[in-house]
């Protein structure tokens, strides 16, 4: 194999697949990159066995083959080379020269028919979705999936289609999270459950623009995400999600609309006085016009009073702090609302269209502490 | 003790004085940072037995007294409170008030009769010398002190203050470095060796100003730097330095005029090959007008042409690269010169000047490997 591409380009294509690379393996061919050169032009190729990517790169082949190479070597190597032409060679014997301008580096690589190759997917009916769009509802859910792998569907997100609508729903028995947008074509319902780590990924990998759309193909086992000239193919997570409608409400007895800055900044000053793993709720009490906020742990104590416009009863009620912190951070409103009945039953916080709903159980506290 | 003050001074304090806080020790009250308010105003001290820094801020006194608080406490309740009056006020039992707006923090500190204070130095014939010349000279020095205690001079800078010339020199047995400035007042001989630690939290606390000055002290068993509001007192380290001045010659067979960026960018490449803790040597053969550089290691071998100007023989000559990399990269100018004898020499880089000395010892290597 024999290939010529500008760094720049090899660069950025190394840095899309390495995504896919996995950190510990006891397979050594996955922590390879596999460059693929034919009449289609150069491919880089990287696969987990959970999460595979491919893009394609500018740059000419002057003679077809495979070679896998380390992932991290070539990552470095592409990095820190000059910014020109780079030539990539193979030998018979796996040996590859990396050259660029007068620097020449020599690796052994691995055979390409090693490789475990993606899966190949039937590309049909994509459901189009801008890169932002995406990026964001990932970044507003992704949160509440639970680390525990002991229930995996709480390790995924449920995905759901429908008509013009896409809505993304994440759970970890404490909390919900829901985001909702409305999409320019019309689908078939689609209900799939997607790997967080998947979603994460994919995050970070796609570009902030606004005015771009990247596909999405389903299968019954897999996702497909397709954008500029890379692919990323994930397994999805076989099982029903849970019945999340069946959790919802639009009753409540107290309502309360708050600044959200001022609340987040309460909360996270409030979190200080709490040390990792402690569980030390933070007591509201909310009254006629106010709210006042209070945690004690044994570093010390907090209290703090902020403005509030309130509808209903008043109440006390406890939660974990985090479980706000994470709620409040995603959400760009200035002012929102938070819904509550009682000091047992789960607060919603939600706007009007509910584009956007947290739901958030409390916690027990003693009321004495 | 009552005191007000503005959160951005009381912020600023404390993470001044915060930087002398031991990151872990088992005495727990110096975990602590000590408010002394009295007829001299608010001052904050830290001490972890080597170093100890105390800094004055702007506020007033309301209660005149002193309190030990919890350093990491103090800092990220200060840092998360709005940006207004804090009040602080202590009660008889050690509970202390935090106090901004309408948020109250309420803690229990120490009480301040157990600090250990900072030793009385008697402040006389200060140096002066500017902010950024004393951060540049320790930035061109402190990565060839020793980390190994076994010998504990090895672990200072050893300064050297003679007329109106500042010398600093580090060595770590494999190599020495020594920067030399022009100070603008004359000063009796002074010989001292600073703890590298010490000089490492000078640099993170001075600002970078490049016209003000700053007043060092120096006493039988301690130095005093003294700027702005802030004092920062070290123990020296006893006993003798090398004999440096020994080990230098100006004698040289070989000469190399190079580009800097070019040599460091080209070894910064062929470390990617080496692991770490893997003691590859770079191995560097000088012809009429060229360098070669080559690198071999179990991932692979490279091999790089450099353009040079050459005075005396011809030469190969293996380094440490890391050795190399870490002088190349605290030098500004854009050429340099590199002076040698043969391979089992040492090699010097140099200005004509000699603002700057770098001295590395070569490695022996296999040419045939």
């Amino acid at each position: 194999m024999i290939i010529k591409c500008m760094k720049q380009n090899l660069y950025n294509g190394v840095q899309t697949v390495y995504k896919a690379v996995p950190s510990k393996t006891t397979m050594s061919i996955l922590e390879c990159i596999l460059i693929t050169a034919n009449s289609n032009g150069i491919t880089l190729t990287a696969n987990d066995m959970e999460i595979g990517i491919e893009t394609k790169i500018e740059g000419s082949v002057v003679e077809e083959g495979i070679i896998a190479l380390d992932a991290k070597l070539l990552f470095e190597i592409v990095r820190n080379l000059p910014d020109n032409e780079i030539i990539i060679e193979t030998e018979n014997n796996l040996s590859t020269s990396i050259t660029c301008e007068k620097s020449n580096f020599t690796i052994i690589g691995k055979s390409g028919e090693d490789f475990s190759y993606l899966p190949a997917i039937d590309k049909k009916d994509p459901v189009v979705i801008s890169y932002f769009t995406l990026k964001e509802m990932i970044r507003q859910t992704i949160f509440s999936i639970s680390d525990n792998d002991n229930n995996i569907i709480m390790t995924g997100e449920y995905m759901v289609i429908n008509g013009n609508e896409c809505k993304i729903v994440s759970l970890d028995g404490h909390r919900i999270s829901i985001r909702k947008v409305a999409l320019k074509n019309s689908y078939d319902e689609k209900k799939v459950i997607i790997p967080g780590k998947t979603l994460n990924k994919i995050s970070t990998i796609l570009p902030s623009d606004m005015d771009k759309d990247l596909n999405i193909y389903f299968t019954d086992k897999h996702v497909l995400f397709e954008f500029e000239k890379t692919i990323v193919i994930s397994r999805l997570i076989e099982g029903e999600y849970f019945n999340v409608d069946q959790m919802m409400s639009s009753d409540y007895e107290t309502k309360v609309n708050i600044n959200k800055k001022e609340l987040l900044d309460c909360i996270n000053r409030a979190t200080l006085l709490v040390k990792e793993g402690d569980k030390k709720p933070i007591i509201i009490s909310i009254n006629e016009d106010n709210m006042q906020l209070k945690i004690n742990s044994v570093q010390g104590s907090m209290n703090e009073e902020i403005v509030i416009e309130k509808e209903g009863k008043e109440l006390i009620i406890g939660f974990n702090p985090k479980f706000l912190i994470d709620a409040l951070r995603v959400i760009d409103d200035e002012k929102i609302s938070l819904y509550m009945v009682n000091p047992k039953a789960p607060c919603f916080i939600k706007n009007d269209d509910e584009s956007y709903v947290y739901l958030i159980l409390p916690v027990n506290f003693n009321t004495v502490s």
